[in-house]
């Protein structure tokens, strides 16, 4: 059993926008077993569509076609799958109503245009869309099923795996092919290069080895991808995990977690078990922190909030840094990274505060502080003790390198804290400038 | 004259990496008037690749391949490139050197399996590699010329532009349709969905009009892409830009910039117009406001910084709002966001300041507050007069869609304010809710 996967736009065929549906959908497709033959991104052009899916039919048992099923004029797909069957497009009534009360929830008058979103190709019939606008569709054409999702990832993703991949798995296990499995996971750290990673894997990155192991980076984060193949499911799925210990066993503190986890939940779920909260300071990051914080649901429980101080203004009256430290060290400094975790900590009443001052870039750099040059401030308080760190950070890369690279030191550097990792396995680091001040 | 892209990996088809290389590719491509007819991505499989390329090479006049040409066994696209012209592979003594060369650079042994990357097919020749070990290869097959470059992004990227654009512009040139050119631009909007834009739009997206208009929605920014072709690069640019008024001229205030500008610039480039500060007070978006308002480079003239008060007692203690009124009201309601807006002003001696409390959900809704509800509160410091403002949002979607349209809209709502424009053009906000506040 095979798959083609097809997205449909202008905006991607000219490259405008890039296409991340079709690498979501193949990879949830080869979970399950079933391998995509290829992908294949057509313009809004209707015969376009049209040859794209008759071929698709031809050659695999499975299309997933995304995208073109908006209320536009350039929306084509719905027209272009009833030529490739030969049959009109009519109108389905509980999508009609589906339609007028989407539109009613958010108070308004349901446009004309939408009309043509409750329409498909005769023969076929409808995917509910709960999310959006646009049903979806199923359809046989000549040996393949084609189901037809919104181009919109979140409405595309929920739709899928609601309604589009249990039939396709069903059929797959019916299958001879179906029978072989291809797992994978991933493994993501942050801290270290790729090729710092690579030597620690070793062997494991050998190309015949199954599971395969390899690596991808993206925003600083390295990901590990381990690939398990196999005909018994149990068989590859415990190949799989045995691999993902070796790997972890490998790379040691800086692997944060699997698959979709990010960095601020593994932080919160540390802060979580040990019953502690945290407060953040932040200057160039603006915000950052906080936003890859909250963007875990439930961190309001270990995540008091902070501070944006981005003028000195705020830094003085907000965090109390003495005038007189931003006066002699400047804004990005030691004493004042030290100073705004402390004021956090204190004035969150928090028992941890990550605080970070830098260079972002691409102005305000000099000579003895070029772009990249960031301070990070780690404060902690157990029972009376109050201590402090700074780590000194040289980030390569444009604003929003530096801006992205910062936050997730903080975050691995408050990991490590509550891990009691030395940040000095925090590869950006500048160890020998670290810092330690205590006050009991 | 028309392209095909094809990229090439089983990471690529089984969807463990994006690929990014055929947008930008047919991004390239379409500057110079080279439109792209579709993109595929085939595994690494001899006679998938083979099939796509002979495909390719008989519906178009350039196939741009990237992938497959590293030293390992499942680099195939040399074979299948070789089987499609029917030719067998032969050495290329020169490129033989450059890779000894390469490794002896890097003082490593060069791995026996490295000598492939030195092969073409015979017929073809070699593009040169300047900054990795592959070598690409151009190549005839039916009507097309075949590029292959390898897949590393900044490998593909020098060797496009060096090697590869500059032939295929010259031969566009000398077609016939190659002599017309094609310009896109596309207008940013936030505040209304994508039917209601298309609706103002009108014939303006007349399927068959030059230029061309379409729409597209992302994160909540509805943008009109707009696409102008001709034989005249003049012509068409002016007549781009005539439609790019028009467009705006319907779409009215919700329209904030054009191609990479960001709401965030909007906003900074007005404040500094006017010479006014803004403050942040951010609740459920954590920092969000913050983060996209210190995206931009230069935003401290204009933006003192904020406070995330994720806490209530963030809420009392950093901006004086009063425990009696979270207690009677809950945090999220209309007399806490405005006295977050104007704790905010004061405690950070703004002109502006903005605030968002709400429910992001998934948990924390309720009958009366379900998951999206949001109130938005703006402070305006006018000489002695200080006034504030509330909005209700009622948003749809998940925890990330709902925190990243409140912040939005709280950058919307302070453009509006700087602008004059009633607060009802903001399609998600209940307008019959919003309040205003005044105090001499």
């Amino acid at each position: 059993m095979q798959a083609v996967v097809i997205a449909i736009g202008d905006e991607l065929a000219l490259g405008q926008t890039v296409d991340t549906n079709s690498a979501w959908l193949s990879a949830r497709l080869a979970e399950h077993g079933v391998p995509t033959l290829y992908h294949q991104t057509v313009s809004d052009d209707r015969a376009a569509i049209t040859q794209a899916l008759v071929t698709a039919a031809q050659v695999s048992d499975v299309v997933l076609v995304s995208g073109g099923l908006g209320p536009t004029e350039d929306d084509l797909t719905r027209e272009a799958l009833a030529d490739a069957m030969g049959v009109e497009l009519v109108a389905d009534e509980a999508s009609l109503k589906h339609l007028r009360a989407f539109f009613r929830l958010r108070k308004r008058e349901m446009p004309e245009r939408n009309k043509v979103q409750a329409m498909y190709p005769a023969g076929a019939s409808m995917i509910k869309n709960t999310c959006g606008t646009a049903p979806g569709i199923r359809a046989e054409l000549h040996r393949a099923v084609v189901y037809v999702v919104p181009g919109v990832p979140r409405e595309m993703r929920v739709m899928f795996d609601r309604d589009v991949l249990p039939p396709v798995v069903e059929a797959a296990a019916a299958s001879e092919a179906g029978r072989r499995v291809i797992l994978t996971t991933t493994v993501h750290t942050f801290g270290k290069g790729e090729s710092d990673i690579a030597e620690q894997l070793g062997e494991l990155m050998a190309r015949e080895r199954n599971p395969k192991v390899g690596t991808t980076v993206a925003a600083g984060i390295v990901s590990v991808r381990v690939r398990s193949e196999g005909s018994d499911r149990d068989a590859a799925s415990a190949a799989l995990e045995q691999t993902v210990d070796d790997v972890r066993q490998r790379i040691g503190a800086v692997a944060f977690g699997r698959d979709c986890d990010t960095l601020a939940e593994a932080v919160i779920t540390l802060l979580r078990e040990r019953g502690l909260r945290v407060a953040t300071a932040e200057s160039c990051t603006g915000g950052l922190i906080g936003t890859m914080l909250t963007d875990v649901s439930g961190s309001s429980d270990v995540y008091v909030g902070g501070w944006v101080t981005y003028a000195n203004e705020m830094k003085a009256g907000q965090l109390d840094v003495p005038e007189s430290v931003l006066a002699e060290h400047g804004a990005v400094s030691e004493p004042v990274a030290l100073s705004m975790a402390e004021g956090a900590l204190e004035n969150g009443q928090a028992d941890r505060a990550v605080a970070v001052t830098g260079i972002a870039g691409p102005g305000g750099g000099s000579a003895k502080k070029p772009v990249g040059t960031v301070w990070l401030g780690l404060a902690r308080r157990d029972g009376d003790d109050v201590s402090s760190q700074a780590l000194l950070l040289r980030l390569l890369g444009d604003r929003d390198a530096v801006r992205d690279r910062a936050a997730k030191c903080a975050l691995q550097m408050l990991r490590f804290d509550l891990l009691g990792v030395p940040m000095s396995e925090l590869g950006w680091a500048m160890p020998r400038e670290a810092s330690e001040h205590g006050s009991g």
